[in-house]
């Protein structure tokens, strides 16, 4: 199949890359490095240099034989994105071409207008684009579970039955997000639920939780090939942090009472997961929502995880409880469904000691490169 | 009480501007003209000319004594914003400043993207400006009942409280909207719900129907201080299109079966609800949402209405169904509540038929201006 990634050098996009074309499919890339420049803007990093796209795709030609086409370029802008599309023609779009960050996007008034004017305009370029060149195609969209908040009654997948009155409808499941990048994916959804109801396009949002891990069966025997590992406030997610911290002997630092509870999963059922979606492709006029975690943990259960399997490793990991800079419960019900991909034959890689210990050798064989100073210096407060 | 009022050039921020001038406050309006210059590259006018701002306070400042202050200039450009902010330092903020119109954000890609991103990167610099300049200042936002839709059960104000599976929340209503347009009131419903839970913002959202009318107190005895009156099918709200095509001896175009049914408000019921709106300010942290409107209609019952007023001015009309050209159902339950304003002491101006024939008759008067080519020239397909 022609699957087009867009944001194809992110920490999912370029491993999603690599899974689908080791699978024979013939898979096109578009970035235009937004992450790369936020990181530098910000004086943050990731563990280990990344090789930009066209060396990646050169390296992974050599390992694989297999070509990824790239192409550089921004996707908010018309002529780009329809160029790539032109040229590409795809019969599935993974989009994952958004600023990723929560705390960036709180950092301050430009980071959030970045965001908000990023993400909305590359989702409708996006859907504009697929109108305009394939209105046939899938579009297989990253949402996330963000978008739900931390509401009081059961999470279900992306819609709501709602009885009020003695009279019943079908709504979109009510979102209340934690962050404006959370609210920005609020924000595409309404989007895309709209022009899927005008224009019968097809879609697939995926509501996904936060993910953990680096490594793939593609990456393993050439570690040029791994993604994005960043281990800052601002870009690193919770559990990649930890691993980093622990392996720097710095504590693992908790906000608050850690008692945050998030639905979680390996970076592995990521790319299962965009398989079983692109395998499956709605009907025209059909918004699938599927949320896409397989694992709850409060951040407090991550951080003894992430100690418990570094003391087998003879590190010496210290918990430390710090001042929540977030506006967000520390104690909430936490219920959410997924029997979507249940349905659908995903099989989970659970979080383990052994996953834990992979990621942990790693974080240790760069120790010398971790800035320590990164763990807490760019702290966003809302 | 020092007011800001952005889109102060607008069909509704104009009236508002002298609404609340001759009751002694401090007005400042802003706008780039932004309506004008879509009638101009779209080919359509008003019934009549609409001098520009500067000659508008002048000719206020004459007939009232009052002083409106203006700035002409972009929203969406920080400086002009803060600028704004700095020289006005209002107490209260009304928010009209968005592409109004829902034909003109389906015409095509262009318009579609001009309307999202003016609105919302009008709207988080309003909340960016505020959290900046005045953080306890009041926002009064205009939101629309079109971001509901046409949902099966009773449309709440803005909240909903949901029992699901034993256990209750009280959500935003769920949203499902019927042009790109409405979308992006959604999504302006959003963002701003988030700010205000994470900053403390204080903001009335009025859910507001259809507005007809150009008359009020203010603009009776001098017409040059009338605001837009457009008739076409991008900018004209239904029923002044309706008394335009009455004067012109032109059919009451009714889409499909015109079972569409909305609440709708007279003009002078607009300036009412935001002067109640302004006089009863919600608490820090507090999202007030009320649906401001004062009578439901089907569009077939506002043909006929205004068809019957007519013939009382020996003007024959006619009722021609045409093809819907919109994606939405001619046949659906709508029942919305409107107790808030109703708490608040509203008074509504009914549509009578002294109030049609009024606006028949200022139609009459330019019946040598109105081109009929208008009525459905521009007609966006969705």
């Amino acid at each position: 199949m022609k699957i087009l990634i867009l944001g194809g050098d992110g920490y999912l996009g370029w491993p999603t890359a690599m899974d689908l074309s080791a699978r024979g499919h013939e898979v096109t890339v578009a970035d235009n490095y937004l992450r790369r420049k936020m990181c530098l803007e910000e004086n943050v990093a990731p563990l280990y240099p990344v090789p930009p796209l066209p060396e990646r795709v050169k390296l992974w030609q050599k390992l694989s034989g297999y070509t990824i086409r790239h192409e550089v370029g921004d996707l908010r802008e018309w002529e780009f994105i329809s160029s790539v599309m032109a040229s590409s023609q795809p019969e599935c779009i993974v989009h994952y071409a958004e600023q990723p960050s929560a705390p960036y996007s709180m950092l301050n008034r430009r980071a959030a207008m970045l965001t908000l004017q990023n993400n909305l305009t590359v989702t409708a370029n996006v859907i504009f684009a697929v109108r305009e060149f394939c209105p046939q195609t899938h579009i297989v969209k990253l949402g996330t579970m963000g978008e739900y908040g931390t509401p009081n009654i059961d999470i279900e997948e992306g819609w709501l039955e709602i009885e009020h009155k003695g009279r019943r409808d079908r709504f979109l499941y009510p979102r209340a997000a934690g962050s404006l990048y959370h609210t920005t994916k609020i924000q595409d959804t309404d989007l895309i639920w709209f022009y899927v109801r005008t224009w019968k396009l097809r879609v697939t949002d995926l509501m996904q939780g936060p993910v953990y891990g680096v490594f793939t069966p593609e990456n393993r025997q050439e570690h040029r090939l791994l993604p994005f590992l960043n281990y800052d406030e601002l870009f690193g997610t919770v559990l990649n942090r930890f691993v980093v911290q622990a392996a720097a002997g710095y504590p693992l630092t908790v906000y608050g009472e850690g008692g945050q509870t998030r639905g979680y999963l390996n970076l592995l059922d990521t790319l299962q997961c965009v398989r079983l979606a692109i395998d499956t492709p709605p009907s025209a006029g059909e918004l699938r929502v599927m949320n896409q975690f397989t694992q709850t943990f409060s951040v407090r259960e991550l951080a003894e995880q992430v100690a418990n399997a570094a003391s087998a490793l003879d590190l010496k990991v210290e918990i430390r409880s710090v001042p929540n800079p977030r506006m967000e419960s520390e104690s909430h019900y936490y219920h959410p469904a997924h029997a979507a991909f249940d349905a659908l034959g995903l099989r989970p890689h659970l979080l383990t000691d052994e996953v834990l210990m992979e990621m942990l050798v790693l974080a240790r064989n760069h120790q010398d490169d971790i800035d320590a100073s990164r763990f807490m210096g760019k702290n966003a407060r809302w």
